[in-house]
């Protein structure tokens, strides 16, 4: 079972009942956050969530409003007495950029891992997340994230039992691992049917509409896309600065082919978002506003 | 008029419902303000203020929860396209910390001015802020500020007819201002009287009591003082953590002979505050506890 949870919805700046964008999803224990901007910490207070089982931050881009929130969340997390390492991932700059935020917090009772992006794509596995970092297009280096978490196919017991294989191997051969024992290997392929459906959601924000985008949200059970302007008059302020419209979000939600699409990233200036969202579903009929601390628990198919 | 906001109550780390402790002053159409951590943007427009008028920030110390807002609050303010001088106070290292944090927010179209403070006592006038830095005793350097808005004598109209001083020349003087005029010079001194009572303001966070918090807060209007515990057992450790009790900060005040006191900076640990202040009245009668946005206009006396 994998919770996600928008924990905000405002790109730009933060506002008064408008956390800036960023995503938790929790999995067996260990919670994955992406982008960090200032307030993020008091959002997840207020969605019920704690700092204290984040393992894993991803950032999208180094603009402040996603990550001017990352020294006060290590202050507030080593207060906690945390002492299991941080992992943290983005894009090149990743170093440069948050020792230089450290600054303020300087003293941590747990070590930082670092790994920086390059290149287009580059998948990375960690607690049971399956990351893949996708290049989007803003105006600085930007990535979506898609987070997956597989699920191996059925075990096979006639087919164990037919290949001699000893009861006490099959619970590590159930869990995907290979067993040696007795002198003979024995392999997951042996007894494990193919790869079932897992669960999948992608997050990106800061970007044009972009191939990437589209071939990495392919079939996702949630997407939750930048949508910074929602008036159809904004489409070229929308081309200019590197963002999308409600409806370039929508297209692309229908072209990935996701199951739900949480619109996100809003701008300051668009205080009413809701009254667009007629016209959106018109496009993609499973598109909703997103809204801070909207919550889903997505669960394994069968 | 000096309109005071306290815009936050919280130490150590902001809490759903409660910014961290921040002070702005408005006076004259320039703002003072005096720290800004995580979420201070948030509490400003909440409160009703712009970051517009913004023409000096105070910095008590440079621990993340006085200072982590920063960033955030210089691209909201560049946002709303200010090219005016920015001013900024504080501890040595303010050159350091903040041009590290603009890691993320490098580019702004206004230029800062820095005052580094030395010694134990520094005074500066700026736009109609007489304001006065005083060390304080914390775990790193820390500073608290007095805020006097000054007030000249009264015209003496009657004194500058006896002197034969043009009419054209009087508002200058009035105003403190010397007037040369064919060939004669006036100044204030022959027809103002004696300075009249002004406004005072002082506020401290993070500091032990010490003799110099109660010289500096003589007489204010307002002291807004350091109480980051209340119950009584943790007297320990506010001695330890070189903070204060409610109780200390209540004798403060009344050592201080201040008008009125608010209490903030508050542990996250301290729930409910409020159940203290009956014995907090009892060491100092006017005494009110700190609130999110609390406001107070204060007047020349006369």
């Amino acid at each position: 079972m994998l919770d996600i949870c928008l924990l905000g919805t405002s790109g730009m700046m933060p506002l008064p009942n408008r956390w800036l964008t960023s995503m938790l999803a929790r999995y067996n224990g260990s919670s994955l956050l992406i982008d960090c901007g200032e307030g993020t910490q008091i959002a997840l207070k207020e969605a019920g969530f704690s700092s204290y089982p984040i393992d894993i931050m991803c950032f999208t881009h180094y603009h402040a409003d996603h990550i001017s929130g990352l020294p006060g969340l290590l202050l507030s997390m080593g207060n906690a007495e945390r002492t299991r390492k941080l992992t943290m991932i983005g894009p090149k700059g990743l170093v440069r950029v948050v020792e230089s935020l450290r600054v303020i917090a300087p003293e941590l009772p747990f070590e930082i891992e670092y790994i920086e992006l390059a290149g287009n794509t580059q998948e990375i596995d960690l607690n049971g997340y399956h990351i893949t970092a996708f290049k989007v297009n803003h105006n600085v280096t930007c990535y979506g994230y898609t987070i997956d978490i597989t699920r191996i196919g059925r075990f096979d017991a006639e087919a164990a039992k037919r290949a001699d294989i000893p009861l006490k191997c099959w619970n590590r051969l159930q869990h995907g691992e290979a067993v040696e024992y007795e002198g003979r290997t024995f392999t997951p392929g042996m007894v494990l049917g193919p790869p079932r459906k897992g669960i999948k959601v992608t997050y990106c924000t800061d970007t044009r509409p972009t191939e990437s985008l589209v071939k990495n949200a392919a079939g996702s059970d949630l997407l939750i896309c930048e949508g910074m302007y929602a008036e159809p008059e904004k489409q070229q302020s929308a081309k200019e600065k590197k963002h999308m419209t409600f409806y370039e979000a929508a297209h692309v939600a229908k072209d990935a082919g996701v199951k739900e699409l949480w619109l996100t990233h809003f701008s300051p200036s668009l205080v009413a978002p809701h009254q667009y969202m007629r016209d959106v579903e018109k496009i993609f009929k499973n598109a909703f506003l997103g809204s801070d601390g909207r919550l889903l628990t997505l669960n394994f198919p069968d």
